[in-house]
């Protein structure tokens, strides 16, 4: 179907009762490009308005307008050269580019992803400071090599985030009286003191540059996504929004605090029971809300992620609200003198200062939604559990299928993940990808966040490792599990490492902890056979998950890192140790566990909580040396690998089936 | 001997070229009694002049004054209500009156027990809030039960201090424009903040006032103590002072920063090689010092500390200054515009205020001594194993005489503190205990902080445990242990409570970990085996302790509270897991461990760190269930077990040293 022009379009457009006028209609469909593609690809149109034939020229347009899209911009060199222009245009000596947007996200849309434009670097993390004479990229330990891969050194020093943090490198680099400029919105208060704190030390001045240069000089950046808005069911979501809103309403009331300023959409969504897709990996729509201590909400977000008339489904007491409106909200809410609960480590400095600049009593300290969101309510770990079988059967046929095809060496790392994909899209509520599937052969197994592109893709051979972390987003929940298969005849070093990581992965999943226990104190659990033999990991052992939500929630953390949030039952957490050997092979055992309370031992004293393992996948045998396990450990492999079995034989094929009985064979 | 009068003092002073007359003399003496004891009784007349007839006359003038000093106070109730009627005339509505001094310490001089004349609880850590109405005590959880038992439940709310916070109560408790006054000489600019955001939840408003209320309704308040201050040799430090200026000053020159003001009496005390006696426990003076980036240090101390003429034991570069000089040295680095550092968790909120005023960059940071001061250098840790063999033999001494004794049923909890410290009293070096001796029998030992009273003393009776927490001050270290004893057959569930703290001793003591863990890391690795039983203890792991210094140090921990300090090499800490059964018995089991490298396993590829076990005593067999530990636990209770032996065998009599062999008997 070709478009047919805009007039045609205008005349349809009015036919159909439409709001928007055929320009108007092209800047939309701008947006919807701009957001990720969704599961049910058509389902835009319904923003603009139905009826065969008007549906048929939105896509045909949207198609013309997508294939135009991109292209012709311009090289790396040429990028950091223009943008050093305009920073001395502006009279500043350097600037922070981040990764971050407005909302702290992990997954961002296309437009706020300016560190990658600006330096080729596309993890998920990463910071950099731009100089006049000299720029650097600060990644963590997930990232330092494929920084390294991606970026050019001549342009860009690569340096590892804690070991040299950037703060270091700008008290050193910066002169007296010079000029660091940053995007308030896209950096937190907490961040904007460090760097205060670092330009301080240089005897420099950071400024705040509203409108941000990159964006200047990136021409063909793109506009702001606009996916549609859902209402999440209460039969997925458990909770009434009303309620919910009642909830917090009360803890605010508690606090003393009269209004919340909501900066991260997985609040908003929760909160409101309601799902977007304006970035990948998580169905979130981005937006801002202000939640007063009456439970009423203004939600702050373009109107257009909405079909016409539909505002209904926000529910009696929010309020949608243009954008622009959020300044002028904040405002009101300084005159009144509200005390207004602002998360720092989440929101915008733009807010913080709006709200400080208009008088409000800011009261720092958590979102408030972020806890409640955390521990989930029966029905939602119900729904964890049912999508974890069904991911755990597309996970096992896949795992099945591997073990057939990988020995003729025709298996490549997207080839791989290709298929997991596919196994998973023919589950029940399926809603996509919860992130990007990480598809590591051999070596590429040891680069932690790795992520294959058809340059560095590898056939899966004989005698190596290959580790697949990954994930899907289902109606009723969320899930992320990472497993490392053996390829053919594993070495002892392999086998024995693996073991250790086994392990440490035993010890959190039994963990007896008393009530008030953080994640940080738990970690070590899960390092210790590791430390044992000198060997360690350089990432967290655990994150949050979210019910149909981010992959990557707070506030509860299981990680070296201090981290005050005790664990609370209902919080769904990755168990993930690892090893990784660089140039050779990684390991990762992932299951999502939910903290549960367990019954006090006999004569025990104190409030204990556990984990219920939510992933129900094999893990590799032929990888386990019983050996060094302790009759506990056994015990427990063998437990979880007969419920892995009784839970997923009945869901997969009889080819499938046969395999993972031989596949969960007991060890003890 | 007595005394003979002023005049005959007035002449023997002249006489002996004193720059003291004999009022003078008086004052001086004063300070003196408000000292504790020194091991070596008559030292402090050299601060006055030498001697025998003027020695003997200053002795006596001493004991009539000190006769004469104390009594005649008033009782609870009156000094709660003089104090209120202060509070009033000051229109203040309420005042927090902590148990800190000037300088955060532990171990405070009896003018600072302001707390404890108030309210009668006598525990080293705790905090008031007087209200015109009511008043509440917040102690931690080593202190409920000492508290109920020792303030007047009618006056004062007992409150822990973590399920009832302070902030919370005064935000309960305070109304709109109500006026909550502090010393601010007694809160680090850290607490003050808490205690801002605290009455500001209520609308009222928190006022410093310099001069302390308490002290002016405290008549017979003792005046700050004067002690002897003495150099610490370089054979018991390791390193010169100069040295040690030396370092400090180019750390701080790293950190940018012009000056630190030194607060704490023991980084005082480590960067100078001084040593005094103003406190009990610990050989420190008190006073403030401002080291410059040029490493040249004032100290700003009582001068009368110093035997006249003396001086030049502080070395070149350090100026002995009055304490009144401290404010106008501030306001001199304020106005050269200096950057200062300041440790906002150890500064009297006055010097932050003083130096904020003057218009000083302040530099928030730790306080530069603490962290080197931490690192104990290989002549320290020589002294620390020195002292830990002599502490060990005089506890050997102990225990064995207690075996012999307690079945008769003559030993209590007093006479038992008592012959341990004559024990130890015989040790070479020997300076005072490191802290008042916890000598708990049965259901003291309950009591995590238990001070043994005439009223409250027991006998040690059959059938029940002994606890005994004790430490020295030797020149050449500082020892802190705790041994269990059963006294006659002890229960099963005492034992197997025994076993498991044991067990997480154990875990603790062989850890081995990356450069880079902090102990709130390492402290669910001592909780486990009690978790695993539902049972748990309310107090930390491990702390640091000091060289001849503090039996309680930072700025590492070992704890379930977030602490961010990396372990390091030459760092001591306690391993002291413990089970406490109210009204029942107590256990724990507590050795000293100084923080090693240790060489990296086979194939291991991270800078590894362990524990070397410092101290050394016999863990009571009787209550060791070998069918609970493992191969690997057995294996490190009899090698301890052996090396004590072999260490304290030659080192005690022929009696002990039988009783020893048995008490280290192989359980493997």
């Amino acid at each position: 179907m070709n478009y047919l022009g805009d007039e045609t379009l205008e005349r349809l457009l009015k036919r159909a009762g439409s709001p928007y006028a055929a320009a108007e209609a092209r800047d939309l469909i701008g947006g919807v490009i701009a957001a990720p593609e969704a599961p049910d690809a058509g389902a835009w149109t319904a923003l603009i308005g139905s009826g065969t034939e008007l549906e048929r020229q939105l896509k045909a347009l949207r198609d013309e307008m997508a294939a135009a899209a991109g292209g012709g911009g311009r090289d790396g060199a040429d990028r950091l050269d223009s943008f050093r222009r305009r920073l001395k245009r502006r009279r500043l000596d350097g600037f922070i580019v981040g990764r971050g947007d407005e909302h702290q996200g992990e997954f961002v849309a296309g437009r706020s992803e300016r560190l990658a434009w600006l330096t080729g670097f596309t993890g998920s993390a990463g910071l950099a400071v731009v100089l006049r004479d000299r720029a650097a990229l600060f990644v963590d330990g997930r990232y330092t090599l494929q920084a390294k891969a991606q970026v050019d050194g001549a342009a860009f020093e690569c340096h590892h985030l804690t070991e040299r943090p950037p703060s270091g490198w700008i008290a050193g680099n910066m002169g007296r009286g010079q000029r660091l400029g940053y995007d308030p919105w896209l950096h937190t208060p907490n961040q904007v003191a460090r760097f205060v704190a670092a330009v301080g030390k240089a005897g420099a001045t950071l400024v705040a540059e509203a409108d941000n240069p990159v964006d200047a000089v990136w021409s063909d950046q793109p506009p702001p996504p606009i996916a549609p808005v859902v209402s999440h069911a209460i039969a997925f979501a458990g909770r009434s929004a009303a309620d919910k809103r009642r909830d917090v309403a009360e803890t605010m009331k508690e606090d003393k605090v009269d209004a919340a300023v909501l900066t991260a959409p997985d609040s908003i969504a929760w909160l409101l029971n309601l799902r977007g897709g304006d970035v990948p990996y998580a169905p979130l729509a981005l937006g801002f809300a202000i939640i007063k201590a009456d439970a009423s909400v203004s939600l702050f977000m373009d109107p257009r992620k909405l079909p016409p008339g539909q505002d209904g489904l926000l529910g009696k007491g929010v309020g949608l609200k243009r954008p622009e409106a959020l300044g002028p909200a904040l405002d009101r809410l300084g005159r009144s003198q509200d005390s207004v609960r602002l998360d720092l480590d989440l929101a915008p400095e733009w807010i913080h200062g709006r709200l400080k600049k208009a008088g409000a009593a800011i009261s720092p300290g958590p979102d408030p939604c972020q806890l409640p969101k955390a521990c989930k309510n029966p029905v939602e770990l119900d729904g964890m559990r049912a999508a974890h079988k069904r991911d755990g059967a597309a996970l096992t046929r896949f795992l099945a299928w591997l073990d057939r095809e990988a020995p003729s060496g025709a298996v490549t790392e997207i080839s791989a993940a290709r298929r997991l994909e596919s196994f998973r899209r023919q589950g029940e509520h399926f809603r996509g990808l919860s992130c990007c599937t990480i598809s590591g052969a051999g070596e590429d197994g040891a680069i932690v966040h790795y992520h294959v592109t058809e340059e560095s893709n590898r056939h899966l051979e004989p005698g190596t490792l290959y580790l697949v972390d990954s994930g899907a987003q289902y109606l009723d929940g969320t899930t992320d599990v990472t497993r490392t298969v053996a390829i053919g005849e594993p070495s002892e070093e392999m086998a024995e490492r693996f073991t250790r990581v086994l392990k440490g992965h035993i010890a959190l999943a039994t963990a007896l902890f008393p009530k008030g226990t953080t994640g940080s104190q738990l970690d070590a659990l899960a390092r210790r056979p590791l430390w044992e033999a000198g060997l360690d990991y350089d990432h967290g052992t655990g994150h949050g998950v979210g019910s149909y939500l981010g992959i990557h929630e707070g506030p509860q953390r299981i990680s070296k890192v201090p981290n005050r949030v005790p664990l609370e039952a209902g919080m769904v957490l990755s168990n993930e140790p690892g090893y990784y050997k660089t140039g050779a092979y990684g390991i990762r055992i992932e299951n999502l566990v939910a903290v549960t309370p367990v019954p006090a031992p006999a004569e025990g004293e104190r409030e204990m909580l556990g984990f219920e393992t939510l992933t129900l996948a094999p893990i590799d045998l032929r990888l386990v040396r019983p050996s060094l396990l302790g009759v506990a450990e056994k015990a427990w492999l063998d437990a979880y690998h007969a419920r892995v079995r009784d839970e997923l034989a009945p869901l997969v094929d009889s080819l499938t089936a046969g395999w993972l009985g031989e596949a969960t064979r007991a060890v003890g």
